[in-house]
């Protein structure tokens, strides 16, 4: 017999087609309406189920896995504001182009609109923040329908991992028996063998699908190549980038043909890694681009999202210099509105077309004049590195004991990270401060965030969506605020099987706020926006079964540090700093690596 | 001077005009971007402002209190997903009808679809779930600006509350800088003397609108009236429905009118108050209308959404009568699309309407042939009533030791809740369990659900935010699911001052999956649907210092509830059951009132 009934035929018929396309792991809520997907998918030996009862959490979950490994991961869940749930993670996905395939079960078609209980319009429900919904159509025992199903699962797969990744929505109606249940006739008997490519689909993906790569422009390569081949000044300026999307290699060989600078977001996949090796690649730029008399670039290579570093950010911005945005999608990821060129094409080709430019011109081309400047400028940023770094070491030399300096504790994450290992690191200070004060690492260190749309309500979930989909130890950097957010996600540590290090930086609420002109007025300053709210977080740790841990300094926190990467389960680590304390260190820091910078030209 | 900025201007002026058209209360997340709301809300002395954190909570938190009041909440949030955060309880609110004014704060046009940090499409973000949206002008010191932010602030609030109430969206986009910093010449000095309108708008709303109410056709009203005042066997059937939408006076009216019962959903403000006194008001019908041989009805009139219990659904489906369903705002809440009538009017209305056509017919009529069975037909429903109730009562005695029985405790929260009280009972199984074993009382007791879409994703929330709008006691019963999912929500209990009693009937994992086929199929039955998660929320309560009470079986529990409605603070009373076993115990009861009813031809 081909199914007990039409329902569970569709379930397994998606399922076992997305298997076939590639997916290998979904990420499943309870609930009723979507009982064919999940029995079809706890059926099928080829994709791994993670159980997560919160469906923000879930949704986040699903979205750490496609971000570490450049897969769509299906999210499946029932009907209602279930779905409404993962619309923070789809806008997240759809902005850090990250895969995601969301499947939502609905109510058949004549429930729509009726009243019906748990029935709400789920169409087009993430608006324009997918790169493509359908409303599958309805169980049904048809050949077409059933050939119907399996071409749109192996779409879906493909646009979620085109040229332009991120998630799609495929929308599920489906009628009562929705559990498997012997129900006679309803898929006559003689199915498989009238329509077996229907049924049994083929032996790999129904459709075969291959994407694209965006190879630049040739003409515009030449004139760029020529123009940083023999820039004084040149930069190239990487953003953060997905895993998997820029071959560091490639980016290797552009560096070693022109020799310019590599300033290198910590979440590009490039600031860590064996680029970092006698390479110009820097991490500190956030502490001294701003120092008095810094000369402007002449031309900046623009590869991956809008940096973390607003510093950077602004140098850019009001540098009278040619700046070359390359971007595969068409999103011109540059909000100061001064980039002069706008290169669509795939990061990693145009990075490729370029350093063989280069390097084909390089013996020709006598008239390299730059070469005794870029030497310099190169030379000025190694100096200017090596103040930034020095005096971070300095001032936390001098200042382990008392409360602990935030930087020194996103500095302790970065060097004592395991090789390898991945590091995610959240919103609000704890990527700036990885920004500033994580140093550069020869170590395969895969550094993450979300900063599609840098929100703070998923980041747990996500680091262990990204943890579960790789063998190397997971350090994940939090604040109290995205900690408390999705306390839920915890439970994934247990359900999901997932072990983390979790670093708990506490400033009792929004330490961010400090570095903002709000400070000034309070009220509403603490009410409103620093919100302390004094929870105990060793009572959360405790209901998640997760060993708890307070640190009292910073060396305290090293060693808890070192232990818990090298214990089975999950540590949470907390360190409770001080926001304000933090951000007046912060200044005080940037302020003498500016001055050192300043003075040592 | 005016303002500071343009941005203070334009927060102060929202929120005053807000003020003056009747919003009392906003709900506030921390943010940035949402500056300028914030700081004039945190000013106004005739807003009160609660403080949430997490967004998913703040949103339906106000939404709770818009369900108790009737007025809308405001919730205010800063740009990116944290908007995103809060769709499900705007899915919600448009699905039950409850005003919500949702203000997303975003960045200026410039920003959107360039990169920048923490910007998001919003526009349009709850896509058909709202009753307007509107993007507000961004500020600058205008006269016709600023008079059209104070239109678009009465409108909203208008649209919120309107004849088919529901969820607002304004988005609110505003460029630095946010805070009430001094800026000369941002806004002129001379603004307030030039624009004395604009500037400082009316003393009341500076539109008054009034909303008409929808009533219903005369003629329809002449004939459904005539038929229903000569039923044999008619029926009132009032699902779900706002506190404050119908009087119940008027329903009275027209209960003594017909002589016709009323089955009054838990959720209809009709089953419990003056309401029940003498007249034929039942809430035990889920345990008996499909006992063998129960007679048809030959009309039913209906009001309110659709009623929770599955048993009457399905009655009034396979009857053989007509069908009057009533509604304001064209939802048509009728899924098993059987009814015969359409009134398009406001239901106090139509149902007033009738009360005086009926009364009008009675002493002129002599041909009401119909009263002799009406009567019996009444009494058909007493007798009924007593064996549902008596045999719960006789079934809660003989089992007071030993697993407790969910339904009862739902019949001892009822039963035991005071005089006022407002009684939140979450989805899955609380709401069928009060809506079985809730006995109509003529307490002035408000029952309260999310039943608009019914999740369970805002539970807590939702009633912390009923209660913090009203002096009485609060009672929310829920499942440790919903609990799990929404725990978050328990920091409102501190922060935002609210007190209840939570009764968490905790039976690890999803219940409600026991009354469906799926529990044949295990695996993956317990795995993927029951998901026991072994929680231990003891610690959950003590994150939110909260008092936690394990009680042992009913009577341990009817103590510790009695004990807790007197008590200051928040109670947690946990009590443990067992789902399958619960689920046994419905079925048999619902048999042998079945059997009881039927043997009482």
């Amino acid at each position: 017999m081909t199914a007990p009934n039409r329902a569970t035929l569709w379930g397994r018929t998606l399922v076992d087609e997305l298997a076939k396309s590639g997916v290998t792991a979904a990420v499943v809520s309870p609930g009723s309406r979507s009982t064919p997907l999940t029995v079809a998918l706890a059926e099928h030996d080829d994709i791994e189920t993670y159980s997560v009862l919160d469906e923000r959490s879930a949704a986040f979950f699903a979205l750490g896995r496609g971000r570490r490994t450049g897969e769509p991961t299906a999210v499946v869940c029932t009907s209602g504001t279930a779905a409404a749930n993962y619309h923070p993670a789809v806008i997240e996905a759809n902005q850090s182009r990250v895969p995601l395939l969301v499947l939502t079960a609905d109510r058949p078609a004549e429930l729509t609109d009726s009243g019906a209980n748990q029935t709400v319009d789920q169409a087009k429900l993430y608006g324009d923040a997918v790169r493509w919904y359908k409303t599958l159509p309805e169980p049904a025992p048809e050949a077409r329908r059933l050939r119907s199903l399996r071409v749109a699962a192996d779409r879906a797969v493909a646009e979620t991992t085109g040229s332009d990744p991120g998630p799609v929505h495929l929308n599920f109606p489906v009628a009562k028996p929705l559990e498997p249940t012997e129900t006679p006739g309803d898929v006559p008997d003689s199915l498989a063998d009238e329509a077996p490519l229907a049924v049994d689909g083929r032996d790999g993906p129904f459709v075969r699908t291959t994407s694209g790569r965006l190879e630049p422009n040739d003409a515009a390569m030449d004139e760029i190549a020529a123009a940083l081949g023999s820039a004084e000044r040149g930069l190239i300026v990487a953003g953060p980038l997905n895993p998997g999307v820029t071959d560091p290699e490639v980016v290797g060989e552009l560096l070693d043909a022109t020799g310019v600078p590599l300033l290198a977001d910590p979440l590009s996949g490039l600031r860590h890694g064996p680029l970092v090796a006698d390479r110009p690649v820097f991490g500190g730029y956030d502490s001294y681009l701003d120092a008095a008399g810094w000369p402007d670039p002449d031309i900046a290579l623009r590869i991956g999202a809008s940096p973390t570093s607003k510093v950077l950010r602004r140098y850019l911005a009001e540098a009278d210099a040619r700046q070359v945005v390359v971007d595969p999608a068409g999103d011109w990821p540059e909000a100061e509105f001064t980039a002069t060129d706008y290169v669509e094409a795939d990061p990693g080709a145009a990075v490729s077309a370029l350093a063989e430019r280069v390097e084909d011109r390089s013996p020709a081309d006598g008239d390299r004049g730059g070469d005794a400047s870029a030497a310099a400028w190169r030379t000025r940023f190694e100096r200017a590195e090596a103040a930034h770094w020095n005096l971070l070491d300095e001032a936390t030399e001098s200042a382990t004991a008392g409360t602990p300096f935030e930087g020194a504790v996103l500095s302790e994450v970065v060097t004592g990270a395991p090789d390898p290992a991945t590091v995610f690191v959240s919103n609000s200070m704890p990527v700036r401060d990885c920004d500033r004060f994580g140093r550069p690492r020869r170590a395969d260190l895969t550094v993450l965030g979300n900063r599609g749309a840098s929100g703070i309500d998923g980041i747990t979930s996500t680091a262990l969506g990204a943890g579960s989909a790789t063998e190397g130890p997971l350090v994940l950097v939090t604040g109290d605020l995205a900690y408390y957010h999705d306390a839920n996600g915890l439970l994934s540590v247990a359900r999901c099987g997932v072990d983390a290090t979790i670093v708990l930086i506490n400033n009792d609420g929004g330490g961010i706020f400090h570095i903002l002109p709000i400070e000034a007025f309070d009220p509403p300053f603490t009410e409103q926006f620093v919100t302390p709210h004094g929870l105990d977080f060793e009572h959360s740790a405790d209901m998640y079964d997760l060993s708890f841990r307070r640190a009292t300094d910073i060396d305290d926190f090293a060693g808890a540090y070192r232990e818990s990467l090298t214990s089975e389960g999950t540590q949470v680590i907390e360190i409770r700093t001080d926001g304000e304390a933090s951000h007046r260190r912060r200044e005080r820091l940037h302020e003498r690596v500016c001055e050192r910078v300043a003075e040592d030209r």
